[in-house]
């Protein structure tokens, strides 16, 4: 048996009980809808492969994707607003980066001291993921019964 | 099975399971009600929407209302009392807000520097919750069957 | 069922199953006794009502009562010995106050900040629990048996 | 039984049963090649013989060899790519260390203080792991079978 | 039913059920051969008895006897290694103080603030354990069965 532990909307510390390994995902799935997160955000935020993006299921870390009343597209996690930016790829003679998503919001007075990144300015930011080269991993995506269900 | 951790007002971590997760809110409410409580307070406060403020169910997160010697409503939560603060809409050329309700307390110098927000002046204080905007979710409120009971 | 989290003399993290939630007081008392204690002491250290210093079971929190070599009594908690201060009722026109009894003793260099209180100069404290004010709760009280088996 | 705490790569909290603790160094291999790791990095890193660098099991610590895109070995770990560093051994009259193999990574700038190591000038390191003296322990290096497929 | 948290010499987080709480010294002797630990070290290193020194079980915190290259007697604990000093009693007019020995070692700049300790100059310090007056406490012998063993 495994067991799961969760950190539900409420704060509350909730363990779930799964019979096998091959249910975790499905787990995190299911309970991630409701918002419910497990473990914490690693240091630097998530890091998924760039082509992970478009159809990343986002249930899987507890968030969801959520459009803003200005109308743009924003990630909801643990009662903050992230905002998706695309970075582009960098060239340069002294570095080359590929094209990236990164998932960020600014920092708030509140916020632990190891979740801040130095911005532009005195800007401070915090990150929840980043989608950046790597190799597409099918099991981050929305699985394709949902998607068709979507579509009807 | 659902295991739900709590700390007691003695400060001990006792763990109770429950069979379904759809118990969990019922079990929420039922240790709630004797001050246990179930995880952390998110850093900046528990966010709730402005509509579940009037009848929101403090046993929910081991709180509850309390009136003070001065004939003040006030909420209890773990040992510290917390005043009731109206903040009324914003609504200037730099900033629009909704009216929200508030819950907080002056900071004490064992209060971690993490939970700190800065007022006005040389003044810290630390919040329990804030309700403003969203959309009311019933499942906050106290139940209808406690409503009856509590006007016999 | 319930797991009721402990910290053994020598350090060691161990849960204790318990049956009903009618239990956790007596297994709080059972292993209390042995000296040990679940969960940490709340920051500002424990609140209890004034008038369950006299006959308060140490036993709740890990504790105990002990007469140091100079015939003083002290509380003895998880290695550290902390002094019984009487703090008199303040009633100026600034702050009003009943009667305290404090448990605290002065700081280490390495007890971390958060547990550190200024005290006069340059002395800081630490507070392991505060009697005031409030009502007595009788759970609170060494059992009437264990008193009638104390005077035998 | 016993149960083993793991983070998985998407920083999940899960806890795996198994009936004996000989079953112990298969599991932590079994879910350490997915990348699930048990408890934190010890401060400084961890600290194997010299002799075990050769073959030494990844999976232990949910760690894997990887060739970077620029043919270097590295050891991917939690998110992290890791150098392969070789110290000599110093033999001075000041110092006499034997050689050892240090896999450390430059410092980011949300690595919290206690994992930085000063290195020379401004520059700090985190350290994964270090390789030095001791005697070789067989349970921390590849197991035979695995070394007999991986010849096929 | 017990259940006892380790951490394994690997880092591994490992809970251990036990029956009865009259095994947990032994379960914490057996594991403790290999150099699991449960729990922390105290702030200030573990007190225990001045008259336990000669033949404490080592084993019960995890650590271990062992003679270093130079011939000298250190204790072993999760990767350190521990000098043995002999502090002589103190008798003057300021402060009375019974011999004691201190179980200490040099502090590494990975150590987390709250468990350095001052010494002379500029020298820092980490305690694991410290042996001063109180009175001797069979448990923490080595039982007297392996004393004989030993022996043979």
């Amino acid at each position: 048996m495994l067991h799961v532990e969760f950190t539900t909307p409420l704060g509350a510390r909730v363990t779930v009980d799964i019979a096998d390994s091959r249910q975790l995902d499905a787990t995190l799935r299911q309970y991630g809808r409701l918002g419910w997160t497990s473990g914490d955000v690693p240091t630097g935020g998530y890091q998924f492969p760039y082509d992970n993006f478009p159809d990343f299921d986002w249930s899987l870390i507890g968030a969801r994707k959520w459009k803003s009343p200005e109308g743009e597209d924003v990630i909801f996690h643990r009662g903050h607003s992230y905002k998706i930016r695309v970075l582009e790829a960098v060239d340069s003679r002294k570095m080359k980066l590929p094209p990236a998503i990164k998932i960020s919001r600014g920092a708030k007075n509140t916020d632990p001291a190891h979740v801040r990144e130095k911005g532009e300015g005195e800007i401070e930011y915090v990150t929840l993921a980043i989608f950046r080269g790597g190799k597409r991993r099918e099991n981050l995506a929305v699985p394709a019964q949902e998607h068709a269900e979507a579509a009807d």
